[in-house]
């Protein structure tokens, strides 16, 4: 049974638009948050240590989001990342919102690890590989 | 054949990260722009009348994007955006960016037609939907 | 003696710019969510209630602030706040940020009670008073 | 007579609060910007060159700005840019923003040249020097 790592954001004025509810845009930026809290927290691997210590960094291979209903101000949005596949290099994290047990949106969001010295790719550590595991979830069949 | 449109951004410095390229979520307020470019030049529909006179709006069913390479400051980003499904209600846009003939990343972004004052989904009125027609890719076969 | 309301942020990879410290814009980011916190902590009057409910807001009359040194990514920036005037209809707030005992920055933050249909100021009333007195510095000599 | 340095901005939908009128922060985001435009077309000196091939940058040491009037959504916002003070390694500028005839802010936004090496502060090159003092403003008397 995967293990889901989960934190909430309360949704404040600067994340909402004229039609006050969320501007989409701003999901992104707490998917990636999301992310970022997940690797320090769960990888013990926090993203000034990660790219500044071992040069490393994840960036974005692709990413996509389904919203299913706006999210409005004073809402508290819990978010919860886990993970779709685990590649050599590629992590697909898959990404919900949800306010109370109305799901929001649903996101997934594929990174690969690349050296920041050359731009190449590189295997994920085993050490990482193993703090990620549990947050697989498991292949059907 | 179907018209592109067409407008370019500058990279500045608050669209970059420690890593010295574009943060993607910076690159979906960009999809989001060129969106409303569109809209108010090829549709002849600014948000402003149409969120505040019309009182309607296309919020974002789903969005999506590949990301090919980065993006760098005082790079010259061209985006490209086209229709690649005009439904009764939705619109699919097919959004591209490049520096030159450098392919950056390619999204998907689906908006869909709802009256502000119910939420309940329209059908495109017929003046739009003319104004719109000339940038659907044409369908292959 | 004044209260103190107080938050914490950590610092993200997208609050930082290409030199890898906080993009300057994002403490007025910070500034505009410690306020939104007080309001609903220490006045208990949330944002979408004061907008949405009362119809009214407090619109930015001023805003400044002094950068001391810089913050980084990992960074936990307390954010403290505390009332330097408190107006008629007006809220000058003293606003600072810090890392340990390192001072980052400190910013003054003036506000006004407006309708949201008039757009005319209104005197701040007695019940929200009576909660933002706590916070003020007394007045010197 | 000081030259000014002016740029337009079409206010977006992203730009905008619930309250439909430009979320403040944005105008910071703004004011950042025609300085970059200023460096660039008026200085001769791109941000990607200054940061990364001259390593040096121009922090903000402070920023202010009183807000008049509201934008709103579709609002051509003219921004322009003067300098009020040119120091040795600072510049104070003098930004305004408005939507024709109707002045919407005033900032004052200081900077000033250091190494991004030793992070020590530097004089400005006469080079430099000379392509800023046309913005500069008269001083009375």
């Amino acid at each position: 049974m995967a293990k889901t790592f989960s934190t909430q954001r309360l949704i404040r004025f600067s994340h909402c638009d004229p039609a006050g509810i969320v501007f989409f845009v701003n999901f992104f930026e707490m998917i990636s948050g999301i992310v970022e809290d997940w690797f320090r927290e769960a990888v013990h691997l926090p993203f000034d240590e990660m790219h500044l210590e071992r040069r490393i960094g994840f960036p974005i291979v692709n990413t996509g989001c389904e919203f299913y209903r706006p999210c409005h101000l004073g809402d508290t949005l819990v978010l919860e990342l886990a993970i779709s596949r685990l590649g050599r290099s590629s992590i697909e994290f898959d990404i919900r919102g949800r306010v109370g047990g109305d799901e929001k949106f649903r996101g997934r969001h594929k990174v690969a690890l690349v050296s920041l010295d050359t731009f190449k790719s590189l295997p994920i550590p085993e050490d990482m590989r193993t703090r990620m595991t549990p947050y697989c979830i498991a292949p059907v069949g």
